[in-house]
């Protein structure tokens, strides 16, 4: 650790004001005396994107709920805060960059631009009316309004958001179609096993799953009418792009900025981005526009979760101000809510262990969240994924207790557990809460069961 | 590990049908061909005993709900169950017991005859009608039928039983006054710092929680009137004693088994007990009549939760048949719901640190269960125990995720994680299963601080 000097480094501008940049910008001025600019291309800031899928379930009132701080408070932080202003580009040698035709200095930089949604190229009819993607607050805003006398909405695309969303348009009566190119949903998260339980889920709340098939078109004349999907056409008020993000970093590649095979900006651990072949110190770069790396397989990845976004904003404000703080490999835990059912994973999945050519033992247990004879519990299936005799992966799916138990399969992948410690671990116990035996604990001794039987042979 | 000769030893007798003899009896039919007799002094057995305020609170329907298999289930597993049947003695040199004036052979014995509640010594009228322990499912039913036509109760003990309980009766609207000799309810789990918010949530569901107080007498003719507390008289229409339980082990000690400081068998790590100097390898001894070891501070202690109790069975079982197995010392992971409310601990508490002479820095934080702006949320309340910069002891208190982070808690202390670990730990996130930042990562950055602090002074 070492003491920076922070007095000559006093004027910061934030590129972007999603989950990183405000974080940034708002313990910044807590803890210190800078002079921090943000420039966002967006016309919300400081609001739950993951939030929005709750807004179009009902779950939650309104979108204004979603908004955590309003402009005054940035206001009264004394962050120069400047929405719906892009930046034009960015300048290395004079450390400046340009937005609106006029330049600012900068004394310390930071590129927080997040991702944008992809949008398949060969597909007809992508930019059709009423096709959408969900990115930011005022998508949001356009889906609902569109939302409000639709009887058909296709959604393109089990990700977590297609399939977030997905269970929020069936619990509104509206013929829900969830279309995913690959054969099971949730791919990039979880293997075929236990997507099966999800997809099952999203059947029973009335979603129509069609695996394996790509849209052939979005049919329409100004607005869209229908999507045909294997020659079939079905109908179609709405159409929803949710095909996966890409990192928004041509500010950056413009600059001169190095970007990886993932697309992201590559960065060091002190998430300084590399231009020119070296590390700029007076730059960080953080969020969903970076390349990180996977702490089992050492591979480069991005990540799309919130709690990295966050981690990374912690790191740069502590190199702005104080602490000089690292930015290791990550698992990128994560958890989804789709209709009642909660999906987990962290580290790999078998999908991800057999094309890095890691051999693999999974152990999988179906338990429940509660005592068999305490009412209100529900099922909890468990996936681990053993390399080596190590925890490298898990995945959770149940009515609840899911979060959680990633969260401590997190811990236990980045602490090298064992399958024997796993298959021994003292876990508590109350009938309201739990099984005797927790089915974390189930799914070890299954696994260990097959290495023994393995072994024999 | 050993594999070892089972055709030798197939007379197996259990003394005990509580979570220990059961399991072990069950696992043993399963997969082996021994001959197992079990003695149970109770008149049921194979009942969850953690179930019982549950059905007194109206959570589960009926006491029925809580036998889990009945005898005719292992009268076909062909396991020769004695209920109501006392074994009167042990003798370790014919390798028999007797019960019922017979005499019994085995090759292998289990003892696991549990606990017994604590009766105190020095106050009168314990022994009137409607002066009840909770222990067996008989004890159950009588304490159900009489609040039946109770208006008020008196709980003695607020350990976890008592405060369960307390919150049950109140529920039932009878009045319920919980009587604690500490100054602060469930001081052998948590902190009174931690005991405050449960104390307030037994409060706001109407119990009149007295704490710092012994009952000076319990008073009636026949029947239980009143009981008297710091001169005062409160009426008792039935009155519980739940000071706690001692090991029932007079069996064991009278047929030369050698018992430890805290009133447990001594076992060593294969669950044998100590006799004359040697441990006997054709007796094991497994749950709450055993003394076990504390993983932070090595003493000897009693563990009283069926957690530990069942993965006694499963070294017994093991030990048994074909893995030789070893039970290490435990950090004894607890947690109980008191009316809407999730208590648990793990490790050690500060007291027990402070009673050790362990210098620990504590972390506090209070968080949410969900995203602020998600409904139907609850509080929870961290607080996190560090020794030389290592995880030592974690409480948590709140409506729901409690068990969950006690347990990935649990495996973080067994994994020796540091401070800094957790203040950097990835954690996942959704807005209607937790806030962004676990606030287990804010107590532990919590305790960061203060350390850093010091460091500066």
């Amino acid at each position: 650790m070492q003491e920076k000097n922070t007095k000559k480094n006093r004027e910061v501008i934030i590129i972007g004001g999603g989950a990183v940049g405000m974080a940034v910008a708002t313990s910044l001025m807590r803890h210190s005396d800078h002079s921090v600019k943000v420039f966002s291309a967006d016309r919300h800031t400081a609001y739950s994107q993951c939030g929005m899928p709750f807004v179009i379930g009902g779950q939650i009132k309104d979108f204004d709920s979603l908004i955590l701080r309003d402009n005054r408070f940035f206001k009264e932080m004394r962050i120069d805060l400047r929405l719906e202003s892009r930046v034009d580009s960015i300048n290395l040698k004079e450390s400046s960059i340009s937005s609106g035709g006029q330049s600012y200095h900068f004394d310390k930089l930071v590129i927080a631009t997040g991702s944008k949604p992809k949008i398949p190229a060969n597909i007809n009819g992508c930019y059709l009316k009423n096709v959408f993607t969900l990115r930011t607050l005022s998508d949001a805003m356009k889906i609902e309004s569109a939302l409000s006398d639709a009887s058909n909405i296709v959604i393109i695309g089990a990700g977590s958001i297609g399939a977030e969303l997905a269970a929020a348009t069936a619990k509104r009566n509206i013929n829900t179609i969830l279309l995913n190119r690959n054969s099971s949903i949730l791919s990039h998260n979880i293997d075929p096993d236990m997507a099966e339980s999800v997809q099952e889920h999203l059947e029973s709340l009335g979603v129509k799953v069609i695996t394996g098939y790509v849209p052939e078109s979005i049919n329409g004349e100004e607005r869209v009418k229908s999507v045909t999907v294997a020659s079939t056409e079905f109908p179609a008020d709405l159409v929803i792009m949710s095909v996966g993000v890409e990192p928004e970093n041509e500010l950056a590649s413009n600059a001169g900025i190095e970007i990886g095979e993932t697309g992201g900006i590559i960065i060091n651990e002190y998430l300084h981005p590399l231009a020119a072949g070296k590390y700029l110190e007076d730059i960080y770069c953080g969020g969903e526009c970076v390349e990180v790396h996977e702490l089992i397989t050492g591979n480069a990845m991005l990540s799309q979760v919130a709690s990295t976004a966050r981690r990374m904003a912690g790191v740069i404000t502590n190199n702005l101000t104080s602490t000089l703080t690292e930015f290791g490999p990550i698992l990128n835990p994560w958890v989804a809510v789709i209709g009642e059912l909660q999906v987990g994973t962290t580290g790999i999945t078998s999908k991800k262990a057999m094309e890095n050519y890691i051999k693999i033992v999974t152990g999988i247990a179906t338990g429940s969240t509660r005592a068999e004879y305490y009412p209100g519990g529900s099922k909890l299936f468990i996936k681990l994924i053993f390399s080596d005799r190590y925890l490298v992966g898990a995945q959770v799916v149940g009515g609840e207790g899911v979060k959680e138990r990633i969260d401590a399969l997190t811990l236990a992948i980045k602490k090298r557990t064992t399958i024997d410690e796993l298959a021994d671990i003292e876990t508590c116990y109350a009938p309201p809460v739990s099984m005797l035996i927790d089915p974390v604990n189930f799914a070890a001794r299954g696994a260990l069961k097959k290495i023994r039987r393995n072994a024999k042979k």
